[in-house]
């Protein structure tokens, strides 16, 4: 039971996806205890799982399946593999340490739909969820993306079978997806996004208050959101239960 | 007794106030071992205890006991029961958890100037410390404010009974209170307010390495300050030393 | 063995200096076991060794050294001391905490080139791995230095008998060094320092990410980095394994 248990705040059905970019595995057993309960999904971030040891991506994967969080790694670490021609060790790989979620992406290389398609089912087909991203990590490239083409690549993931589709917004959620050079929303391209795809589909990448806030405020506390810190997730859940100044019983 | 101890440094006689944001037990054992004895407060942020377990909030506050901190939750919830009408169930609650102290503030709502009075007297009523809060958490409004109208905010909870007053800072320390819109101080309005309020009665909340500065080049290493992250304690006590560049030998 | 070992990463004989800020025991043993055989150096940031107990410090020292990292104090600490008449006691309680290494700066204060190279021969007597930096703290004295003179500064440490010279970059990596007010590096003086001085006896402290990766995609993944904090080891090590879009399949 949580503290001020009159309040009987409720907790919701949203997905929240945190990134583990490392933490040892004590320092995840004993946050969990505080957080574990708020967390649907874990990105173990771009390629970090490949410079850790076995034993302890093993022991992580363990720790958080007790909670019933799903893991994975980073898509970049697909696309590394992927592009060395690794893709089928990649899924072993995958199941034999524990993950059960893939995450497609083309983030960091070029990827013709066709492969994107046939990688999406590919890995249903071993028994992940998938999770595929839309959007590039180079500013420059990703800001070549109209609103309308995301809205394409969005809707034919779904198609090849994705269960969620990530709207990329990087660590640092700048210049990127849906926010300007300054992390700011750009609200017009976010309301044709929703009118055209199915928003409990998308997580939305967004690592900083203020878009965790413009998202609450514009779907209400149950948007999916990705890419939190660990530090962060106790606040964004009181800023979806309107705990915070920023949604203040707005939510 | 600390390494180095030719140098006879002094530890002074401040107030340091430092946000628990959710961490876990066990990371806070560990790091008070470290920073426990520079610490005075601690504030469970905005809403945050309300997500956590009774236990967890519970176990927290018995850990800080330990090394003499004295703990209270963030003045959002308070305003979020107060609100609500459950004034009074918050206070027992907070008796019950083991917090000491009670912040009063008016950040996210309108409370008018009986009300912020009844409600200062009654935590002391209870039996708890208080510290109550000047300013507001939305830019927009805070900045409404003229600085004579902050001081006498602060006189107006002194005489109600408030134990320290703190300036409104956020966990950002930008565009609100003190401090403009890239977080510099505004030392103007700071001359002013020392000048008609008692200056060892005041927190500023200061989240940013250079604003710490500023506050102990202007007021000397016993300034009050809060909103202290974790990670920060013991670079503010090098700070408040002289031990770090930016105060180097000043104090 | 590594995760997704079949991808055959190798790891080089790169130095990377990471900033201890005073986090507790059990935290360091904890990540340690995650990025330990990634670290070669850690700095016990500016003076944060001196208000830390001693026991509490010895202890981080030995965890570290279980891993074969070299530890020291930051040179605020040196200059601290050195400055209040105190170098001798300075070295001696060094060696009693089992500190290596020690470092030899005049980044807070004016140290005459005579003094300087005392210093770092006096250390180097006393059996220690001498780390020499070069800049200010300050932003203004720091902007005053024209890249020849970095340059010569450099070389001076050198021939007195520096192991390695550190480039200062501050916690922060803005309008210091190398990098302007945004934390871009300067291309052109990065050049200039490159073709003058043996690039592996640097260690450029590079804080923030857009830096390490300017400094790997320029000088190949066995950059010398430093000032990295804790958080952002495993980091690093994707950027210098070509395993994050910044530097994806390019290292």
């Amino acid at each position: 039971m949580n503290a001020f248990s009159f309040l009987k705040l409720k907790t919701g059905t949203e997905q929240t996806m945190v990134i583990d970019k490392g933490q040892s595995p004590e320092f995840i057993d004993n946050y969990l205890r505080v957080c574990g309960k708020y967390i649907t999904f874990i990105k173990f971030g771009w390629g970090t799982s490949a410079v850790q040891e076995r034993e302890i991506v093993s022991e992580k994967i363990k720790s958080y399946k007790k909670y019933g969080i799903k893991t994975y790694p980073g898509g970049t670490l697909f696309e590394y593999c992927f592009s060395k021609g690794f893709f089928e060790e990649y899924l072993l790989e995958c199941k034999n340490l524990g993950f059960e979620c893939i995450e497609i992406s083309d983030g960091s290389m070029d990827l013709n739909p066709k492969d994107k398609d046939y990688a999406i089912k590919m890995a249903k087909e071993y028994g992940f969820i998938v999770l595929s991203e839309v959007g590039k990590k180079s500013i420059e490239k990703d800001s070549e993306f109209e609103i309308l083409e995301r809205i394409e690549l969005v809707k034919k993931d779904i198609e090849s079978g994705a269960d969620f589709v990530i709207i990329e917004g990087r660590e640092s959620g700048k210049s990127i997806g849906l926010f300007d050079d300054k992390g700011n929303l750009k609200k017009e391209e976010l309301e044709i996004l929703a009118e055209n795809v199915p928003v409990n589909k998308i997580i939305f990448e967004a690592p900083n208050k203020n878009q965790q806030v413009d998202f609450i405020l514009r779907f209400g506390n149950g948007v999916n959101l990705g890419n939190i810190s660990f530090e962060e997730v106790i606040s964004l859940e009181t800023l979806r239960k309107g705990l915070r100044g920023d949604t203040f019983l707005k939510s």
